[in-house]
């Protein structure tokens, strides 16, 4: 049995909670976790849950029993756990570590149901999981677990699109929406060696932006400003989550340029003669598969990139959810599980 | 003076009329105009014009005369030209040879103005044009002039997102809609080494795609045929110019496969799970630069590559317009302009 937190009650607050954790399988790692970062897809799953829920995707803790097939980790070892705690392994994706893009759709930190034994899954925001081993990375030296946690939802997932897309020293990259992926996606693209510009839509969160390392602000509401970026951009992650028009950014890339969508409205629009105009393209992903995990880490660790964190003990869920949903995270709650 | 065919009424019938085309420029070429492709973009044009229009965008002909700074053209060489006429030469896109670009839009062969003089610009429906160097290209050995003129528009526009998304041996391409740009884009993508389905609404043209060299083709209205296609394409040239939804193609693409539009609806819009779970991307292109274009017709030279023609006397432009409206093109109507 472990403790976390649910939303019992559809449409209610989340509650302490106390529920099992399967025995280990062979390859399972039974993990105490420490520090779960609290995501905005964890504000969605509330509000569309029908279902006992227990978020949480992102987190970093310590391996407290390992199944017997299990030798790359061992008792003690800090770890860090993303969105995907299981898939197929057979498919063309998951031979590729690109599990994401699991043909039988892999198996979610929470929400759905376990793929070998049927038992629903729940998520971080709870004092221990299981979870197969091939899931389970280790820390990199001398991260803060805490800004660890982060990285492996919304990091890995601007990571995935910055790495793909080739950004490195003189891509000129624009940032849409400073959030917790936002933030990262300037850490990771300043890291990159690129150029960086955040795009906002008041120039209130300006002095923040190049806090983290932005080399500008284009205020996205105000026309001369965008105008006067036209061309100015080859790569533009778009980060904001809620529905908005594209076409206003798509003109500031430059030709053959890429704007990579990370919100998932229904359907991606945009006027056809800003695409065409500049033969730029539009593409969209989402989370990552192990082999992006492990070298997104690896990189993280490399350059001493973490998320911008603010620590709140476990039993401060509802405030953080709350406060997230008012825009207040700079630039991401963290839940610390380790308190009772 | 010259002789062409004209819309002199909005709403009307094309009619024979006879117009001025300017002096000689120093870098001007004057051309004696032989066969002029009628393009589905003429239609469009003809049902939108509201002052005189003369058609024709895609020809080949001969040399008659050229201004006194042209060195490279001479009186009696056998020449193509496309629907860029002119551009300002001097914006990064020029400078790129990528006119279409052109930061204060090209000069196109029929429509708008000309940027020196201001004179309107009317087409290739006639006897007589005069353009600048630049954008005259001396016709490859061995190639059948009526079927060179359609590559000047068709032909590139095909030709230009088939290079620039690295279509060669082994790229498994998809071509929607099999027309003017279709057939040519199934000629190309096989010449570049390329396995190439053709997708159809119906199986009856089936026969005509498998002819033209396609590997195979899909059934585009049949639910089974295109799910036994999933993640079959790595990339998607859709020459449909009727407005229509792009999701169940996008389907079809593999991991990181691209679509790209020629078709120019108002907007492209497309299921955003369909392009997030396989990381697909969506682009668009239209018509092509200087070097494409040079590009495109050395390729063609060197693959023995034309479009399939329909030539028709001029006189019966109304027949060829009229029976284009009704995809009855196999797969390009082509006005012969040397019959009187």
């Amino acid at each position: 049995m472990t403790t976390g937190y649910a939303l019992l009650t559809p449409g209610g607050k989340l509650e302490p909670w106390t529920f099992p954790r399967r025995d280990l399988r062979d390859d399972d790692v039974r993990i105490r976790i420490t520090y779960c970062g609290v995501c905005h897809s964890d504000l969605d799953a509330i509000e569309h849950a029908t279902e006992v829920l227990v978020p949480g995707h992102e987190f970093t803790g310590e391996v407290l029993a390992v199944g017997p097939a299990v030798t790359a980790l061992a008792v003690g070892d800090p770890v860090a756990v993303g969105n995907i705690v299981d898939s197929c392994g057979v498919c063309a994706a998951c031979l590729d570590e690109e599990e994401t893009y699991c043909l039988e759709f892999p198996t979610l930190t929470y929400g759905g149901v376990d793929r070998v034994d049927g038992t629903p899954r729940y998520g971080a925001y709870s004092r221990e999981m299981v979870v197969r081993d091939r899931f389970v990375y280790p820390l990199p030296d001398g991260l803060d677990p805490a800004g660890v946690a982060p990285l492996m939802c919304a990091g890995v997932t601007v990571w995935q699109p910055l790495n793909r897309l080739g950004v490195g020293p003189g891509t000129r990259v624009g940032v849409v929406g400073l959030g917790g992926l936002g933030h990262l996606a300037v850490k990771f693209a300043k890291a990159l060696g690129a150029s960086v510009a955040v795009f906002t839509t008041s120039s209130a969160k300006a002095p923040l932006a190049l806090e983290l390392g932005a080399d500008e602000v284009v205020v996205s509401t105000s026309d001369d400003d965008m105008a006067s970026h036209a061309h100015a951009f080859d790569v533009i992650i778009d980060t904001a989550s809620a529905p908005h028009d594209i076409t206003p950014y798509v003109l500031t890339l430059d030709f053959d340029g890429t704007i990579c969508m990370l919100g998932i409205p229904p359907r991606y629009d945009v006027d056809s003669m800003a695409l065409l105009r500049g033969r730029r393209r539009l593409t969209a992903s989402g989370s990552a598969g192990v082999r992006d995990t492990r070298e997104m880490l690896a990189f993280a660790g490399r350059h001493g990139i973490t998320a911008d964190v603010e620590v709140l003990p476990a039993a401060r869920v509802q405030e953080a959810l709350d406060r997230l949903a008012r825009n207040e995270a700079r630039w991401r709650f963290v839940l610390d599980l380790s308190l009772r």
